[in-house]
């Protein structure tokens, strides 16, 4: 961290500044030119508030130099982190495509699906128990009934399942789940995070709708910081001010967040664009560039889904998808 | 809601379609022109999904013209609602600034405050116990403990106290704070605005940091849906590609809310920059276009607060702001 | 500026980078810590590049600490700017209503509504005469004719007149004309900025909708550095994710740019908000945090405008607004 | 467009505006419910203003239905336009890779990457005479001179060119030039639109930092309008709220686009992410979604360049993305 003071600074301020610095166990170093002092702060700097040093009176800037990051931080663990869910892995070269409805309806459309997508080559399945919907009037979901559901699928199917949770209280419900998903919109849902830090569980981390990618990081690092270390960042798009698609696929995030962090990084293209017909391309796009595996809705029948039917794709849509993309695999950024 | 079809849509989909929205007893109007249908329908389109049918084979584009919400809509409540906070109201021409520190510290920093704010116009008093902070080695709010000190601030001062849930969990806590504020990063929480929308005390519900005024009012309908009337909405800034400040006020959004919504509109300068200096000249301009109230953040020290020191006042800056405000109260937006 | 060094930097590189940072006549302070070594660069940093020096192979990062603009600065410059418009002045405490329309239509036109916002309370004409439009098939201006109709209504009304250039090959028709305006698509139209630096007359520079401020105060410079140093800031709104107005109207702005800035500021909220209810509470606002003047669409009859319309007052409504900003105006912030 | 009225609306008025849409030979439908009439209107309304329509007393809201633009609409011109440059054709399945210097320094330096880019696999050569830069004082590029060491470099090498222009007036530099670029700043300069819309020469067109697709294409739309129908567009990344890359490459264009038009697309990932490192996993991601072509900046060497190093690549590095680029093609999205 660097700190420029202003001209001529009140000293009696300055050797309070230094002494408080100090007292972090940071190392401090002083450039002293003609108009302008910077103070060079050299140690863990994580824990240091750049606001609460930027209002002091004294001082002109502040620049943080390290990450505030250090369990998600590649520097301080370069090997890749490869999560293990039931047996399926994923990062460090394991590719996996997640696949499933978005909302969980009833018993023979979530196992009939989960059949679908596993013979057209998903390894885990995904389906909504509980959905977050911007209406108090739309569908919610199943909720409870719906991961009873889910979990009849993955006994019928053999594959792994992620399912979304909505609140903490909720997550005794989720014992039998095999990955939890925290929504984008509960991204900065601290005490949700704290909690799911705490599980033994791998946890699959969606990118907020404004969320830039340090702020992602901090996100996975406090699930990290409760000892959970099984985080998969999942990038779904972002909130720009181009409404043709219904966000932003921010795919350059996957090879930028490949050298932050050694977490697995996988990418939604249903959601991130919301229109079906993106869904392949943005695969395609998202596999070339090195992300770690896929999360593709996939409906039994697309018009009459119950919620985001817009963005699902038929069984047979998708497995046109995820043979493009075992095909395009090999050819892949590497890093 | 208007439905526009494609060129020579297939009949069966059509009759369908038809069939299905007439069990939604809207009412249909259909225009034939030479190359193009258009279905309009007519009455309560709150509950249908537009993805859904614009996902539909046939459709070329789905347009809504009603507002998906209800009991937020000026429409069908014309005259401004006015929430009273044991004895202090605000809305409808009831004008009150809310102001206390970002976090709570200590008993004699949160009841000096509150008396200082007090004397200097406030007549409600702020202050954080539960903080929800971006790294998790930042301080995290007294919590349980920093509730019971605000009760005593409220006890000394006399000013009723309002402060931030982060967690359905905790509202059994919140049981004597006389309004519980939703911060950005939840306002789309929907578990815990359906838990608020059960409580019979006032919400101060603060707009998402990549929300439209839709969905802003979209969340606020979750809360009165709920049975829960008494919402104060709050303007605190928009995330932009701006980085000078550290949101963009969006101050527009008090006057195009209050033509669309009967509720209380309040705007907090401090959160939206993030500069002190900027807190007086904004506070200026929300009262001059026509908000109810202001949230200004106070310390008795910005220098040495232990969380967002930077935008925050001393109580005599304060009282600089507060008289400013009052002097130009009376020539304001009216409406 | 400041620049970070990566762990074990090549000491040949380093040599390098050092000979060529003394060639650019800086002050050179170096700060070696355990692990990390920080360069700080004292001088006149304005034409060193950046991501020049981010780009070599022993940097991890370059901070800014020095504004790149000088002539703009009001570090450099802490007196207000005035900007006298043919005895009109703007700036330093004076206060300015730009009123008229957003096209010029006729002679009858153009010269009725001079007459009608002078007696309003207006003391600067605008008028578009070059139009930019999103669309080729859009009404493009009068152009030429629209000018020297605009020089008319100047004759007409005795106001001095403020009108658009689209192109620095149209310069030569603007000679009569009292400001030049560059609108916010030219704002980084370094060609034409570098033009108008040339030209003894005021120029008012409207702020690009994707552009931050210091950005703009760039391209104010670009003005400036010509020897132009009668600029007049424009701020018109941003682009964001907001739909409900046009564009978000970034009132923070304004004192942000007093503190950086000794250049006068004005607002322009018809187009900021593209809906004509919204100009009275956002000029009401604009006054009250210390804008210097605004900028206010005015048509004789909005409903027939050829372009704009939807933003567009009446010069009845518009005398209303003028009113109530002169009521407000002693209120406003000062600094 | 549809157009939907307010409640009881003036009968006067209606009539007004009714007569005006037949005067503009549109097909007329109108649908009345209990509270509601909606307006369907059916022809060509890419004239229609529709804020003009919005502004009307009796008008609740309008939705446009149909595109605005025609010559570049796919709907009107299905099949895919092949735009050939000397030979080099690009667009309908031909692939091309433009590389080369952000800014001409000298003849050895464009004279030697026009070799090094041919032997490495580009098919067009770029080099930039003319720099929009944000600061005066930055290097302004070799303008006139650049241009005619950019044509000694297409001599030596035989590769066409593209390189920028700035400003209408610099046209007649232009002549002997293959393509001319209009950069991201310039794409809503319309008198430079349409200027180069009546050249007979192909046209680049890059993508405004804060345009949505809709606007990317009535710029298209203006160049064609002038009779020049040979223009490429090109995805460089919007400006969004996040800092860690310069832009926000938005690759989900590439196919949208390419559903909304015939035009030839490619993607600039350099410009786009600012970061070097990133511009071989973002090729390969434009590639596989679809991308006609890249456009990439290359330099003998990276930490020397002028301007823009720090997204630069050297020709060894550049040859590697070329390799991975065809590698990944033929299993790439074909639509």
């Amino acid at each position: 961290m660097v700190i420029i003071l202003k001209n001529n600074p009140d000293q009696k301020q300055l050797e309070n500044l230094i002494s408080w610095l100090r007292s972090m166990d940071l190392d401090i170093h002083m450039s002293q030119g003609a108009s302008t002092t910077i103070i060079g702060l050299i140690g863990d700097t994580t824990a240091v508030d750049m606001e609460l040093i930027n209002a002091l009176d004294i001082v002109e800037a502040v620049r943080r130099i390290q990450e505030p990051y250090k369990n998600a931080n590649r520097k301080f663990h370069p090997e890749d982190t490869i999560v293990d869910i039931a047996g399926v892995k994923i990062g460090g070269g394991h590719f996996q495509i997640i696949a499933g409805p978005c909302s969980i309806e009833s018993r023979e459309q979530v196992c009939q699906i989960a059949l679908d997508v596993k013979a057209a080559g998903a390894s885990l399945y995904r389906g909504g128990a509980f959905k977050p919907r911007t209406s108090p009037y739309a569908f919610q979901g199943m909720r409870e009934e719906g991961i009873e559901l889910l979990l009849e699928a993955k006994k019928a199917s053999g594959l792994p399942v992620v399912t979304e949770v909505m609140d903490l209280s909720h997550l005794p419900l989720f014992e039998d789940v095999d990955v939890i998903q925290v929504g984008a919109r509960n991204m900065q849902n601290f005490e949700l995070l704290k909690e799911v830090g705490k599980l033994d569980k791998p946890i699959l981390l969606k990118r907020g709708l404004s969320n830039t990618l340090q702020e992602f990081l901090m996100s996975a690092e406090y699930i990290m910081a409760g000892g959970n270390e099984r985080v998969i960042l999942c990038e779904r798009g972002i909130r720009t001010f181009e409404t043709a698609t219904r966000n932003t696929l921010d795919l350059a995030s996957v090879p930028l967040l490949r050298s932050m962090t050694h977490l697995p990084i996988i990418v939604d293209p249903s959601h991130a664009t919301g229109i079906s017909k993106l869904v392949k391309p943005m695969s395609l796009a998202a596999t070339a560039c090195g992300a770690d595996g896929l999360m593709i809705e996939v409906h039994n029948d697309p018009a009459h889904a119950l919620c985001d039917g817009a963005q699902s794709l038929t069984p047979a849509a998708f497995k046109d998808v995820a043979d493009a993309v075992q095909q395009i695999l090999p050819f892949s950024y590497k890093g």
